[in-house]
């Protein structure tokens, strides 16, 4: 088990029996996680838009068109924050004040760096689209050099990272438990895929592919 | 149909035509989730931690305890982003390229207040409870004044907001549909309730409440 850095903003104080500081604990989050939060400052003030990325190794690539203010910031070596959160559940308590959720969460601080070199782009957004259609990298036409260069692709290094987690039922006082007023215990929330919607402009009617309707969710 | 504000800042440019305008669907797509992800800046860099919160007409409500570092910076009048994400489908694409997911998400820039009069801030916890966990308010200990006041609530008004929202299928190169190499199509995402588990320290086995047992997905 490696653990994960722990910079003074990075150190989790609030429930820091939720803090878990295993990288494979960051790793799995992650690769369960379709989209994160990418916060940045501009003009002063804060920005957080949601981008599609991958993990590979100790790196997240993100990715988006070379022309969105959000890549184009936090291409310029800024300080940036990628948070990856999943809903896994409402805790209900037998006090409102004791009522919580279970998530996991991971919040990433560092400098992205933007990728030039077209290899390197490519070999990144193979991982972005294998990571969002895992599948499609086979079986769809691959970026032309034109293509490949409206894209941006940064890159951030995991090496500063905290990862919060919560499960089980609701903690509650005492006197909550013993007068038994209420039920309590925790409502889970799943995602699950829905039936694939084939494009209407599809020349020739054709199944869905098995790497389409057999993906199952991860995490 | 209200339209939302466009300071210089929430006028979307990428993507214009996912662009949405109306306060309605502000609203809706607040209503339909159950976290957001709420952006400060902290020593110069970018912080973006996970929020419950709850919309009440045209402000949100965000809740967590007195000693979370994210309420106490976001407390100090400064400014905030607020993002909220709706991921509803991957898009497959004849095209690496063109590949894409359909998303809701709004972002909300603004200088969020502390709410200090217990009134108000009972008024803004029961509108939060009801949000995460409907019924609880009702079916539930109430906040003791020492709950109360172990209870950050903060403010938020909704006056600069951007909506943007992708629906439909792929948008493919005209050659790449004629030339019809691979199925085209939506993978729609869903969310649902688990069946709930009791907490193991009920005092007397208990039916799960209709409440909870009954809740359905918005959105």
């Amino acid at each position: 088990m490696t653990t994960l850095s722990s910079t003074e903003r990075s150190t989790i104080r609030r429930g820091a029996a939720r803090a878990v500081t295993d990288t494979e604990a960051l790793h799995e989050l992650l690769d369960a996680s379709l989209l994160l939060h990418l916060g940045f400052v501009s003009d002063g003030a804060p920005v957080v838009l949601p981008t599609c990325f991958a993990r590979v190794g100790e790196r997240l690539y993100l990715h988006g068109s070379t022309g969105a203010a959000s890549l184009r910031r936090a291409a310029e070596r800024v300080e940036v924050c990628a948070t990856v959160t999943v809903l896994d559940g409402i805790v209900y308590a037998r006090s409102v004040f004791h009522h919580s959720a279970n998530y996991r969460s991971a919040v990433i601080h560092g400098v992205a760096s933007q990728l030039s070199d077209p290899e390197a782009k490519l070999t990144a957004l193979h991982a972005v689209t294998e990571h969002l259609a895992p599948g499609s990298w086979e079986h769809t036409r691959l970026p032309s050099k034109q293509e490949l260069a409206k894209t941006a692709v940064l890159a951030l290094p995991l090496a500063e990272a905290a990862v919060k987690i919560r499960t089980g039922g609701p903690v509650d006082d005492e006197t909550d438990i013993e007068a038994d007023h209420s039920w309590a215990g925790v409502l889970p929330v799943h995602s699950r895929w829905g039936n694939p919607i084939p494009s209407p402009d599809l020349a020739t009617p054709r199944a869905v592919p098995e790497h389409i309707s057999r993906r199952r969710f991860a995490g």
